[in-house]
C-alpha cells in the first residue's frame, strides 16, 4: 500500500488538535495536496459538540502511523504523537507548545508560535496563502481557538488570538461570549465519567530527562464534582502510574470560573514537583492559585526542577 | 551582568548566516525589540567580500552563550551552535535545515521552511511584519540567498527563492548574474589557504546515532587546486579527524560550473558512508555527479545509514 498523507493532532485529542487537523487538511486541499484529516484517539464530548454545531465529520481515526506521511498539527513530541510515528515521515509541523523532540532528515516546513492555539497560526496560514475561510472552517478555527485559551481567559492568550478570535467570529457569525460559554458548559460535563475516565480525558505524556511524567488536566466550572470523588481519583492515579510506569501523575483540576487549580499527586519524587511548583502537597493535593495553563504554568518549571 | 539578546548563526559562519543575524537583528529592532547581531566564528573571505560591498560592519564575536538569550538563524541543532548554547535560553528559531535537537521549556517561535536560504525566509518576515527593506539589508539579504544557493543553480532553490531574489535584486539595485559572479570568485579564493583551513572553512559536525562526523564542503569553479593537494588535504582531514574523535570526515570539492562534486573521506566506517552515497570510494576518493547540496544530498542518505 502507497503511504498517504495525514493531518493529524496529538492523543487523547482534545478540540484544537481536531479542528486544527481539519482546517489544515482543508487548506492542503485547497492547494492542491491530498491530505486527509485524522485523529489519534476518540473524541472527546466538547469536540463532538463542536463537530455537531458545524455539521462537520470527525476525522477518521489513525491506528498505526508507521509507514505514512504525517503533517503534525498541535503537538511536536514523540511522545504526544500517534502511535508508529517513530517510523512514520513527518513533513511538516504546525504548532504553539515547547519545542520537542521531534528530528528530520530532510530540511520540512515547521512553524511554532507562542500562541494561544494552534487554530490561531492556521488561520494565518490560509491568509499568507491567501485562501478564503467559509464559515464552517472558520467556526471550527474558533472553536479550537476559544476551547484552547478557555474563551480568551487563560494566560496563554495574545493580542494576536483576540484579534484572529474577532475575525473568525465574524465569518462564522457567532458571538464569541455566548458561542464560548456553550463550549465551556461542554467542558464541565465530566460528572457522568469514571474517574479513570476523568483522569486521562485531557492527558499529556512528558519525557523529562529520563522520567515519564503524566499530567492531566479537568477543565471545569465544578471541580467539587471532581474533588468530592478525591479517594477514587487517586486510586485511578495511582493505577495509571504503576501500569505505565510514571515516575509522577499530577493532576490539574481547574476551576474555570475562579482562574486557579487544585493539584492531585501520585507516584514518586513528589519533592520534585514540590521545588518546581513552589508549593507543598499535603495528602497528595496542592492548592495552586492562578495556575491554569498546563503548558506555559506547569510544564517548564517541572521540566526545570527534573533537569 | 544581565543576559543579552543575541541573532546568531552557526560556527564556522557563511554568508548566508551573518547577513541573516544582520538582517533579522534589523527588523526585531524595528519592532523595538534589543536584539544584537553575533557571530560565532570569523568571517569567512567571502562574507567579507558581501559586508564590504555593502558597507556594513560584521557581527561582532560571541565566544560564549552562556546564560545568554539566542535567536538562532540558519541551524537548529546543538552541534553546530556557539559555543556555550546548551546552558543559553533559546528563544527564537528561524532556519532552512533538517530539524535537529533543539528543545525548549516554554513554546518559542520556531520557523523551518524547506527553502533555499535562511534570508529567503527573513525577506518574507519583513513582509509579514509589513517593515520595508532598504538597500542595505535588501543587499545582504540577496548575498545569502545567492551564496547559499549558489547564484540560483543548487537543487535546494525554489520558485520563492528566485522570486525573492528577484525582489531583492530590485531594492538593491545589482543584476543576480552578475553580482552573483562576484561572489562565486570569492567563493573560488580557496588557493591561498592551508589544506586545514581548506577542510575546515565550510565545515558542518552532525551526530547520527552515537556517531560525531563531519562534513566540509569547499564549492569552486577550480576544484583542480584542492585535489591537486590531495595527501596534504587526507593528511589534514585525519588529524582533524583524530582530534575531534569523528567516526567519518567527509569534504565535498564541488565544482560550481560542472555541478557534481569529488568526495574526499577520513575515519572509519567508510563502507557506511558507501552504502548511503550510493559509491565506493578508491584510495579515500569518490565521484558524485550531481551532487552540489550537502544538506539535501548529502546529509539525508548518511543520516539513514548511520541509524
Amino acid at each position: 500500500m502507497p503511504s498517504s498523507l495525514h493531518v493529524i493532532g496529538h492523543q487523547q485529542p482534545d478540540t484544537d488538535t481536531i479542528c486544527s487537523a481539519l482546517a489544515y487538511a482543508r487548506l492542503k486541499q485547497a492547494q492542491g495536496v491530498d491530505a486527509t484529516p485524522a485523529r489519534a484517539g476518540e473524541v472527546n464530548p466538547e469536540t463532538q459538540f463542536v463537530l455537531d454545531r458545524w455539521d462537520t465529520e470527525s476525522p477518521s481515526l489513525l491506528d498505526d502511523a508507521a509507514g505514512e506521511q504525517l503533517i503534525l498539527v498541535d503537538h511536536n513530541e514523540y511522545s504526544q504523537a500517534v502511535s508508529g510515528a517513530h517510523d512514520a515521515t513527518i513533513v511538516e509541523v504546525v504548532d504553539h507548545h515547547r519545542i520537542g523532540d521531534i528530528e528530520t532528515s530532510d530540511p520540512i516546513y515547521f512553524r511554532n508560535e507562542p500562541v494561544g492555539s494552534t487554530a490561531t497560526i492556521l488561520t494565518q496560514l490560509y491568509e499568507e496563502a491567501n485562501k478564503t475561510i467559509d464559515a464552517q472552517t472558520a467556526g471550527l478555527l474558533l472553536s479550537g481557538l476559544l476551547s484552547d485559551t478557555v474563551v480568551l481567559r487563560s494566560p496563554t492568550t495574545t493580542d494576536q488570538d483576540r484579534s484572529i478570535a474577532d475575525h473568525l467570529a465574524d465569518i462564522a457569525g457567532v458571538d464569541i461570549e455566548k458561542y464560548g460559554k456553550e463550549l465551556l458548559q461542554q467542558k464541565s460535563k465530566i460528572g457522568e465519567k469514571s474517574p479513570r475516565e476523568m483522569v486521562l480525558s485531557d492527558f499529556k505524556e512528558f519525557e523529562f530527562e529520563s522520567h515519564q511524567v503524566g499530567i492531566g488536566q479537568v477543565e471545569t466550572v465544578e471541580p467539587e464534582v471532581v474533588l468530592e470523588q478525591r479517594e477514587a481519583v487517586l486510586a485511578a492515579m495511582d493505577d495509571v502510574a504503576t501500569e505505565r510506569n510514571y515516575t509522577v501523575f499530577l493532576l490539574l483540576v481547574t476551576d474555570l470560573l475562579k482562574e486557579e487549580s487544585t493539584a492531585l499527586i501520585a507516584g514518586t519524587q513528589i519533592d520534585t514537583v514540590e521545588d518546581g511548583l513552589d508549593t507543598t502537597f499535603t495528602e497528595q493535593e496542592a492548592f495552586l492559585p492562578g495556575v491554569m495553563s498546563r503548558k506555559k504554568q506547569v510544564v517548564p518549571p517541572l521540566e526545570d526542577a527534573f533537569n
